[in-house]
């Protein structure tokens, strides 16, 4: 008969303290995007298992909660395999509905159409702290336009919104899938192993550049290419070698285009920004999905190790899905980890915590009352908080109750004017 | 290979027109509820499966979205039915989560507890028009607060909401369980037959009292006992019976307490109203969830036919889920019948449409490229929206298509000064 109390495993009650963070953050990111133009859009959680299972979604197709057919569709006696026992499932990101929704509505969308969305989705991952199997994503896209404009935008639209949220000093590390390819091509690895390749060097942040010169020749490459390859990284990397000098060193043909469109966007990004962060060119940066096809970039913000969100450039994605070509570039902001770290940090969300309490003996009703909900409504309308509430007998435990929730005023009323 | 386009059966993608109505709807009832000392709060929305079946849910509890177990949890041979295979679900509504989250969270929250959820649930309902298979519910709750101030309060803040977006002339209905059951009782009806009869006066609106007269003679109630019911339901309902008078007709043991109450809130919600609606006492408002044990109201908008809304007291319901009595009130605004309206009104989000776009030429990149990007900077500022886009070799359609979504001003930037 009792309910259990617990939410289900690795899934969390939000609390009222977070919950006033989370709803800050969104409507931060909500207006500032819309400022660029960004339209909000929505999708339902739930999605086809075919669409959830095209192999679009990488590692994360292993962690699709399945939802049961139902009625007819369901049999269970002629179910070989769970496949048969299921039609859909929860999204495991906004990228692959994302997708979805745009071939099914473009007829009705601008060019380019910048979406907005914010929603939960969900991966049956091992819970561990501060990991969750429902989880908030924020993501903004640009469908429809092949110019680094989109790219430009996205940075200065979300760094913006860090700005906002009183984040400073900190990196967006850029880099272009294009120029890693042509750098490991001018070091003389084969075209086959190249995403080999840039799972070593990804690790560099960790395993340092011996660590990655280490990592390549028990792969068994040879030497002399993991010498060129790891001596151009070292100078790219300390800064010894710069866009241009990379070009110099591994030519123009296949420079040209991405060291162009990785200066144009710093650059701009940096003459228009509006907060306190440096874009930094990251020869090693590689972003875990395979369908990046140019731009890549990702957050570093400093009193956080590792990335609080990333996105890119993935030009083929759309095409390979409705068979007609879109240019695409997109941004993830870390949502969840943003909003750990403002907790963490101890933000107080603008304007929170100027409440004021009315406490009311009981026993006051009839006129006496509404003349008392009047006033509440007349303070409410300068857009004051006001809390009505009964007068508990331990007036004095209940106002600390209520300043530890935010109150900071108080206003007692008594059946009868005290003397 | 390909995608399916289409949303899941009975699921729908949100257009940016209709996401923008339902962004401005969801941020006036965050204001006006946190204005009232409203917090916000949210729950996962996966329950486990005997929380979901555990009888509070009615008739939702057939239209569970099951989710598969699991790993090793999921055993296809030895299962004997979907009830083995399954140990979550989608939440159908927010009142069960809630009781579960109160239930769990008690410790960590003030009382009386003032809670605003806006979330969406899932019932596998027959698709039809306007209902969707996933939908937003907004629930405002107040635990803790046995006192009608926590009625008042609940109708003066939805109240408020519907005022801000436009609504006027609307109704507030409103009876108390505890008079519908005096009225049957004072008649000569069984209380085990309460409920039935409930049913059938719940039609009133449809089948008129002649109607329910007939109805329930049908269903073999005494003529006499009907007779003394509808005849004072027809007073009542006309406006012949005031409060006071059914009170005087059926005596003041069994209803002094609930006229009282009606009495209280009523008044009060006249006197404090910030919108223009009007309290109308309903004798025959049933409402059906059988955990209501008190007051109960309904929102009644003229251009929409039956209830935009609706709640009540359940005092017990906590109680009986946790073994610790807690009274509770709550209010469900029909959120997605209220931004039906609203779009098939025409309504118009304050500030959308005044949205500037910087037609920029293909090929204008470096320094000037920066310029116009730091020129949109600065114009953002002000909260203006500005749109950089590339200027497409079409420009007359590009600026129809942009007007069309919302932009009124244009500024073209060319490589070369015109002449």
């Amino acid at each position: 008969m009792a309910l259990n109390k617990k939410p289900v495993t690795g899934m969390k009650d939000i609390l009222p303290e977070e919950m006033e963070i989370r709803e800050y953050v969104q409507r931060v990111i909500s207006e500032t995007y819309a400022g660029f133009g960004f339209t909000r859009i929505e999708t339902p959680c739930v999605e086809t298992i075919e669409n959830l299972t095209s192999k679009s979604g990488g590692d994360n197709e292993k962690l699709i909660f399945r939802i049961l057919k139902r009625g007819e569709k369901l049999n269970l006696e002629t179910a070989q395999s769970q496949d048969d026992l299921v039609d859909s499932g929860l999204r495991y990101d906004l990228t692959v509905p994302l997708v979805r929704y745009y071939s099914n509505n473009s007829a009705n969308l601008p060019t380019p159409f910048k979406a907005l969305q914010m929603g939960n989705v969900w991966r049956a991952d091992r819970p561990q702290r501060g990991r969750y199997r429902q989880f908030m994503q924020c993501d903004i896209d640009i469908l429809g336009e092949a110019d680094n404009l989109a790219e430009i935008e996205l940075i200065l639209a979300t760094t913006k919104v860090l700005g906002k949220l009183d984040f400073k000093g900190f990196e967006i590390r850029i880099n272009d899938r294009r120029l890693l390819k042509a750098m490991a091509g001018w070091a003389g690895f084969s075209e086959s192993d190249y995403d080999a390749v840039f799972i070593t060097i990804d690790k560099m942040d960790k395993i340092g550049i011996d660590g990655v010169k280490a990592e390549l020749l028990e792969n068994g490459y040879d030497a002399g290419v993991v010498d060129k390859y790891t001596a151009l990284l070292e100078k790219a990397v300390s800064g010894d070698a710069t866009l241009q000098g990379i070009m110099e060193t591994i030519g123009e043909e296949s420079a040209k285009a991405p060291v162009e469109n990785l200066d144009t966007i710093i650059s701009s990004v940096e003459s228009a920004k509006e907060a306190d962060f440096k874009m930094v060119f990251d020869p090693t940066l590689v972003r875990g999905m395979s369908y990046y096809t140019g731009t890549i970039f990702e957050i570093a913000i400093p009193e956080f190790g590792g990335s609080c969100g990333g996105g890119g450039r993935y030009d083929e994605m759309v095409g390979k899905f409705t068979g007609q070509s879109v240019p695409a570039c997109g941004f993830s902001i870390g949502f969840e980890r943003i909003v750990l770290l403002l907790t963490e940090k101890g933000f107080k969300v603008p304007g929170s915590g100027d409440g004021k309490a009315y406490l009311i003996e009981k026993g006051i009703t009839g006129e006496r009352l509404s003349e008392i909900l009047s006033k509440a409504s007349e303070e409410r309308k300068s857009g004051k908080k006001i809390l009505t509430v009964r007068m508990n007998k331990n007036k004095k435990f209940q106002k600390e109750q209520l300043e530890k929730a935010g109150y900071t005023e108080f206003e007692d009323f008594y059946k009868e004017a005290l003397k």
